[in-house]
């Protein structure tokens, strides 16, 4: 990496809490400046808009959320298991950065806001998406999740309640409604191999 | 309702889909007075300040979004009857107020922003979490409702599945994420009256 591309490293770093915590629309280049330490003509040398460097501090907070709530998911054996420790890591780990999920951040942010963070955004919903359905497949090709089971709607109850209670937890400034969520997800996935009636 | 009340009623009105959608910071008093055709002495007339409008606005949302998402429960008879139905409320009736939920918009916008908006989403979670125990604990002393179930974590259950996926219906632009929630919450309501292991 010459030194060019670490300035610009550096200023994307810098850069993500900001964003993440204050919006697209809330976050100003005098504040990414003041934040580097960067002149104005120093920090566009790197990025051509806010735009521009808005989406890579948005990457760049996506896939540090994700590597750290993912953590070693390789070495854990068996779908349940996996998903049992997704949602353990969601609900454990603190987030990386300043500001909480970059997903729904932007999401909400978002909402009727810049189209090129939506559309990011939406992808990286897919994206968590499709992770949880591979592993609820393997897990229905190894007859360890029964039949019937769709794992689309378990994906996204996963999401969902994780999601909606890290907000609860970030307003209350308590992780009780994170705790009650993972009860309420080891329920159901417990009922993925079992007896119950999730998925009909 | 003497003619400034009414004006004063107009005003938060008509600002109250501006802060829903804009958030706190986002969203101007030049909008609202271009919004509402005000000059900004009579803006000021009513509100001191562009945080007295933020409140009365959010509590005008706030208002609006119980009042359709909760129906007319009091003509649902049984505990387990009104969750299911407040869960089909939330899911299938639109948003009345352009922008989404105001409790997770004002949630996320004030996580780092005005603290007098953060308490009052707060506070309307704290009710919201109050109206679905108060059905709970009615259902445990009835016998609907089996022993050991903890009425907390069902309404945090509920709240966060429901506000999570609300988000993520929004950015996908489709209704799938609110169906399948409201699948698996139906699944978690209908075992809190038998067999199943939910609250334990």
């Amino acid at each position: 990496m010459n030194k060019g591309e670490r300035t610009r490293q550096k200023i994307i770093a810098t850069a993500a809490p900001i964003f993440n915590q204050r919006g697209f629309a809330g976050c100003s280049m005098q504040e990414v400046m003041e934040a580097t330490g960067l002149e104005k003509g120093g920090l566009y040398r790197h990025f051509g808009s806010k735009e521009e460097l808005a989406v890579e501090a948005f990457n760049f907070a996506l896939q540090q959320a994700v590597k750290t709530r993912t953590g070693d998911l390789g070495h854990i054996e068996g779908a349940l298991p996996k998903l049992r420790y997704l949602v353990k890591r969601f609900v454990e780990t603190p987030s990386p950065l300043a500001g909480g999920c970059p997903l729904m951040n932007t999401a909400v942010d978002a909402d009727d806001g810049n189209p090129l963070l939506r559309k990011l955004a939406k992808e990286g919903i897919r994206d968590w998406q499709h992770r949880l359905m591979a592993i609820v497949e393997a897990g229905l090709r190894k007859g360890e999740i029964r039949k019937g089971t769709e794992p689309r709607m378990v994906a996204n109850s996963i999401i969902a309640t994780l999601e909606g209670a890290l907000m609860m937890s970030r307003l209350e400034g308590t992780r009780t409604a994170l705790e009650d969520a993972r009860m309420a997800l080891d329920g159901m996935i417990e009922r993925l191999a079992m007896h119950g009636t999730f998925g009909h």
